[in-house]
């Protein structure tokens, strides 16, 4: 029987656009396809899947997942993970582990996009590996939740 | 048969040292060890594995990969990636994918970590995974080298 | 008969106070004042003219105008202008011409307003003409659009 | 009679948490405490206390305690202190004293915690008293009000 | 009769080349059906024209204009906009409405294009309108001059 | 029976012409009047109470206080706050919480006034409740000291 | 017989209006007036006095001081003293006493005039004493010419 | 018969050791000539003449200006000119006008010698003129006083 | 026959100081003899030769230059190199090779000699050849024109 | 008979890619070619050529060019311009001229190739010249160790 | 018999405290231990051993150096050396050897302690070796004042 | 019977030319001296005394001291100082105690030379004290070793 404490998958601003902004950067899947990639690669751990325009909605989901004592956190907070201390402070109560995940690799844009708030409490970064790269992350994060990093 | 073009696994400075080096940050395991699990990963495709401390050395494996016409590579530099302008240079001839790894996540770290030159060049980048994240990153090259993705 | 796509009439936070907000440097008139003055200088072209206080509902709207096709954005982002990266990822999205207006000259302030993210994707900026300069703007946005510009 | 004009005293995002949240620096009593204490020290003169995650309502109730006439606002903006113009363009409308308020002493921190937007508006400052400094906060600014300070 | 005093309109250097300079920026109409334009769009109200690579003619025509008591200054400095603070100082002793005119949206280019020491001044800021652009700031300029605004 | 540790309230350079010394700002009483506010605020704890001008003679009083085991260092450090590393220094020796107290909100002030070397080891900062704060400030201390905080 | 090199007194941009531009600040005196002041402060010395908006003329006139071997050179460079190289590359080559003048001082003004190319080589600088502070700087440099300062 | 309030002429750290320091740079006559030169220029306004190598007497000193009104300051606050704000301070509060003055062309030497704390309130700056500057400072003092300037 | 188009040789400010300004950095040679080597090193090419202390001329040749569809450019733009935005924009619309030339290595002088606005358009640059070098620049720009190069 | 010292031809990493790396921007010759032009050009002058990725046998080049008293040292040091302090100190210890040698204009390009910590010794920069500008480099070499110039 | 001049030992702020301030940091041993160490190592050189609190007495101790004409001096200036521009001048006038020293390695602190002014004159610097390297560092400047070093 | 463990000398690119690379700088002792003297300082401990001018070998050499449980590190890393992180990364793994040795005072030079890695990890500094200085840095390591100290 499966008891795995959920995984709790958030998406950050304008991710709702996914297949239609900017394809050629961004790819022609949309995030429904990636939270059908995402499902497959949890397996039998739960999953809470969820996208919002809302600083205020992203940060009340970790407050969930501290609340449900999640397994883990893989979170792509897209533009907030530039502007966002809130964002930041609330997920530095999570005691899980927190995958930073971006679909294109940030590093190589403009100085805007080099300092990340988020990475400052992530416990891993993964970025450039397009939305193929999401159920890559599930696994990632459901291996450092088996081994209990942080 | 398999008929697939290496992948290229290049290591940087001090790696020699893992599983002896700080190993509350890195873990117990050797390079020894990251290169065999790398090998199974890799599966059909074949692997060339090196490690290096010397920064002329980094570099003629990425000219050989370019002559090679390498499938793809997986590189972390190490110390290299914040200070070795020549092997951004290099780097930048090679017409594959290219993944950037670290085994902890440098975007946490001191300012001196937070401009990876690599990064300017990097198909993607993966940080803070530990030395398990290599054969994560291993699929991960593969499915982007047969993507076509650069 | 009238078949042109609606121009879209964004304003930020705080502008629901014009009129009682500092009126020596904003002036007398009302958010519906400017309204009624747009309409006017709109024509027979339709107006979608909205306020909010929040990043997410103005994201939204302007996710709507991509949906709707819309002729043409003049948003005044109020300080959302100097913070909201994600409010610039979803303008980038927007195929037609952006006008980025503000009442006051804000590049004649202090260091904080002068870094705007809106500009770096409006097609135009205009800054200091009043509120009264809101129909002059329009009037430029409709030219603007019948010229196919971005 | 009591015909004293309320207090506002509003909070940030994550304060919702308080009690919870690292307890080794923001302390073990609860939001709902400190409401009950600033209520007391209060005395005879209303309180609106509120907490909220959205930095749209955050406004909203600044904009509410300008058309009420607040007497004075004790505000916490936690993380919104350091990245939200809209609410120091809000609090900026506001005629009587405000006081920013920090738990922990905020200078004490890293430097992204430096440079505080809302204290260039805040008639006062104070940071590092502990939850307990609430009531404190109180009860200077009720003398800031009865002093017609701004 | 008309007894409005006039409207200067500065033009700075290598604007004399419009039309022929990087037609695909600046499109493909002259300095001449700029000028042209812009006397329609003046009306009854008379008009001084100029263009001059010289900064100190620029500065004369300014100086010229305080003396005529002119009703307002249209100037498109061109790259003396970010280099010249003698103009600067010029401009601060005129008493009327000031439009800092640009047909390209400057704020959009690199750095060093992003410090106007003209704004500092001006009462008003547009950019990125286009050539057709300027008849709408003498427009704008003529309101201004009515309104008695600085 | 009183067997408190003394409170040390020290304060810095021209604090000695309070009251004479911009009293649009800094009001219209004395530091007498300020250190009678604070011995009734302080009741029954002793006080010990000084001015100085000179950077040796305030890093004496800390000295002091530490010999002394005071209960708590209220300090008003005015300009040295910003240059006195030697300060600093002494301060960071002593065990007992400290309040550094600004008059004014320094905060709202130039950027040299930004950057306190005090705060980097006080356990809370109070800037702009006037002079009438000294004597908040005084129950504030008592409370920590009470609690134990540092 | 007087037999002294003369002097030569420079004035930048913009000084042709003393007594018009911003009286409050520069005082009513005209530049007219202050050449007389300057003729009788030279006594038995040769003045060469000269006023211009161009770059190039001034840099003519401080050539040709070069080659009459002129006594000193008093000059107000007005906003060049911050945006000319090629003025400090003039009087770089200049062999004897060079005073920097400022009717107001400038080190008392925003950071862009805090920068003074021109101090780069002048011998002494003298800001603040308002239009009469010229003939005193008239003597000063006749004195820094008989000691052969440089 | 003489009712002038007195000059007050205050020298700053190391300048005791005028004439052996550097002389060179700094020239060969002590600060007894200088005293004596100053005393000739004041004619019949009596003088205070004083040097100290601590901050505090030349804050004192301030204050003393203040306390008798003196007619104007004459300071040559050598390196505290650079690091003390506390001088600034306690400048700011004198109602005459004020000259800094520095025997060499401070604004020649390297950046830290560049930001002057002093020059920000004073009237007046005179560097580079040697020590035989000082009577020409006293002059220009005494008529800053007459003039009523500030 | 000769049927090529011209080379334009332009000389920015104080170079008509050649031989005369600091021999010891610059030589002994004039101006005059460096056009004299030019037009001996262009062979049957022609040879526009200009020098100018003024940004205007400066820019007019440039004009020139385009309009005549020169070869080629060979610009000492001596100060304006760091000054003047818009001799970069007038070059910018240039459509052949042009050279940047210093005389000097201006990249071993201090910083504000560092960052070239004409490097920014220039083909090539060529600095601390000495006046000798002209010559050389001279047969290398045929050779970049007789390339096609920009 | 000739009895010149060799010159040093040093290429820096990458350079053995010449032909084949980006050869839109570095062109298709070889770095055979390369040395065959030079020695062409070089003429009845010995020449040490070579090309490494090493730093260290960089270093040692310049050592030997030291050892042997070589006449010039024309060196193209790549990426090492920009981070090899090693490489400066040793080409410090030269006493003969040498010229920084780049294929494309370097100045033009990302801020991170603006500084150079080669160009704080060379005697001479060609930049942007192409490959075919190495014989062009040498002949200017020769020129400048004939004049003795360093 | 002995005749060498006096070796002056000069210690800054808060050294009094040693042995009792931060021991795990800077040891058990107080400053009459180094002392009585420092005395032995100087042998039969006088020795002048000072500590205070002061900025002018340490000045002061320096300028008394200077006219004994000592044979060198260590000084320990604690925080003033990252603030005391007068100490540095102070100590630019002494002819002999300056070891500038420092109990811990403040070169691993925080930046605030990374610019010495102090190591702006000093011949030499030692940082880290604990209060048992005074000793060591008077042995060294022993040596350096018989070798005649500055 | 000595069982000391080795002591490992280390040193950096170009110290090979000890003796003859800028003598009035470095002096004209050669590393050969050098070694010489250290070996004397050392006594009965092993000392193993290397140069290279390759980092990858002063990398190698680190960690051999780390295999070989050395005593205490003595390393000049000359210009590897400033650039190199991968000598950093492997100091940091080094157990005891590590002392780096500059011949002359670096903190007294340009601002490249200001900010050294290694001094991140070394537990003392000792700079400008000569060549002669490595026998008393040889001796100081041997009392750090023998303290314990890291």
């Amino acid at each position: 029987m499966n008891d795995h404490k959920p995984l709790f998958i958030l998406n950050g601003p304008n991710l709702n656009r996914l297949g239609r902004r900017e394809p050629e950067i961004y790819g022609h899947h949309t995030l429904a396809d990636v939270e059908a990639w995402c499902r497959v690669a949890a397996g039998d751990w739960p999953v809470v899947f969820r996208q919002t325009n809302s600083e205020e909605m992203l940060i009340g989901s970790v407050h969930e997942a501290i609340d449900e004592e999640a397994a883990g956190i893989l979170i792509n907070p897209a533009a907030f993970t530039f502007t966002s201390l809130a964002l930041l402070d609330a997920l530095k109560m999570f005691k899980g582990p927190i995958i930073e995940f971006h679909i294109s690799n940030v590093h190589r844009r403009e100085p805007i996009y080099h300092r990340s708030y988020v990475s400052m409490t992530a416990t891993a970064v993964m970025a450039g590996l397009g939305a193929a790269g999401y159920p890559e992350a599930v696994r990632a994060l459901k291996r450092l939740a088996t081994e209990g990093r942080r």
